[in-house]
């Protein structure tokens, strides 16, 4: 286990190389409306491609030794298995729908495993200046505030985030809608951003109290998120109730008190 | 038909009004988190008063001749009938649910119908600081900068903006899920921000290209958004492909492009 100024480095680190990729995000998201189509998908290549770079760049050179999973290069070379190994886990912009279209909910998400655990995460929306980071054990924080979940105790008073499912077979779709159907007798309302990781953050400072999602792209989705609502005082599981795993593309997550409502909800929503 | 002058005056005045209940919104905003949730009940209605009053107080002072229809004012007096008089049509917080929950889709919406025709628009989200404007024939914009909607010009590249609908009846959910799910497999992807008015800003500058909402509260929640889409070269109409009825409380809008394909997937949803 690293000490504590180690994680405080690791943190300061992986915060200077997201507002790096986030300048690149900010400038590809105010041009994509310049571009045509096909230009518009070369934009969005081109920039997960440039800021994954600049972001591994920065952190291999810092920490030689540490493991890097990151969506494009896995997208390219494959998967990367997960160690117990420091273990840098990326997505260069989380919300490239929303990039394209200039949905202003796109982020850099970056997170540090070790022991195959969330430790360190770092979530910054380079729209609207929103920058979320934890280290494991030191609290959340938004912009440098504290956060910390909401205090609904009722799932009918709460706010769900989910997902469209990127698959669009009739399998997903169905799912998705008899799950949405199924679960809008039994809160307040529901919301879809686009971001995973966000939606994760939105869990964290309180603005959604349940939230889960599945069939999404990789643990690089997940990694930052799940260490900023452990740290927000949220807890992160899986959909069926069973202990979250990183690399199963299923999250559910939501402050301590309505764990078991959505549990449940989930189980009578299939 | 009032002049140019008049109408940019009449803008002027409910920048005015919405930038002083923007204000009252915000601090709100960051307030609900810390009381109790009957609390947060009487803030959303508090505010939600606190601000009719103010832009009523504002507009009738300046323009003592014309109606006004609010949305407090229309639950505490019931329905005003809309004429060809210059009208004032006011939400003071759209997205009520968001601002209970902080979720940052929050805005003022003040519109300006004359002969019946949304006339003048502002829509001002004090959280993330957007002001859409728009005056009949003089165009739109945000933040002062022009807007326009998106060149998409095909449904499956296209982002959907809608809601889950406020009435929470088997026949309501049902409807609601069917649409999504028939949805789902002619669209790019879907969004829910939880705001009618800034779904239909969306459309105006782009961020989404085609939008559809159903049993929303009332004319308060689109006569500004009607008005700031058109000028931005959108078109606003019915889910059916009829005209657009201001005293529906339903509505549809996309790019040109988008409208007719939009109507014949939301037919074939049903």
């Amino acid at each position: 286990m690293a000490d504590n100024d180690s994680l405080s480095e690791f943190l300061a680190s992986a915060v200077d190389a997201a507002r790096k990729a986030g300048d690149i995000i900010r400038k590809g998201f105010y041009e994509t409306k310049h571009v045509q189509h096909k230009g518009q998908v070369d934009l969005v290549t081109e920039t997960d491609k440039a800021c994954e770079e600049l972001i591994f760049k920065h952190l291999k050179h810092l920490y030689p030794t540490h493991k890097f999973i990151g969506e494009e290069t896995t997208a390219a070379l494959g998967t990367t298995e997960l160690t117990d190994e420091p273990t840098w886990i990326v997505d260069p912009v989380d919300g490239t729908t929303n990039f394209v279209h200039g949905y202003p909910f796109v982020c850099v998400s970056i997170g540090l495993t070790i022991g195959k655990i969330p430790t360190v995460g770092v979530v910054y929306n380079p729209i609207i200046e929103e920058l979320f980071t934890a280290i494991r054990g030191k609290g959340a924080f938004l912009n440098g505030n504290p956060i910390k979940v909401s205090a609904q105790t009722e799932l009918i008073t709460s706010l769900l985030g989910t997902e469209a499912p990127t698959q669009r077979d009739k399998l997903s779709v169905d799912g998705c809608t008899n799950r949405i159907n199924n679960m809008l007798s039994k809160v307040r309302s529901l919301r879809m951003s686009g971001s995973c990781a966000l939606n994760l953050c939105g869990i964290a400072c309180g603005r959604l109290d349940v939230c889960f999602e599945l069939g999404f792209g990789g643990p690089w989705d997940v990694a930052a998120g799940a260490v900023i609502i452990r740290e927000a005082g949220g807890v992160v599981f899986d959909l069926s109730g069973a202990d979250f795993d990183i690399t199963s593309r299923r999250v559910a997550a939501s402050n301590p008190f309505l764990k078991d409502a959505l549990v449940d909800a989930l189980r009578q929503a299939q």
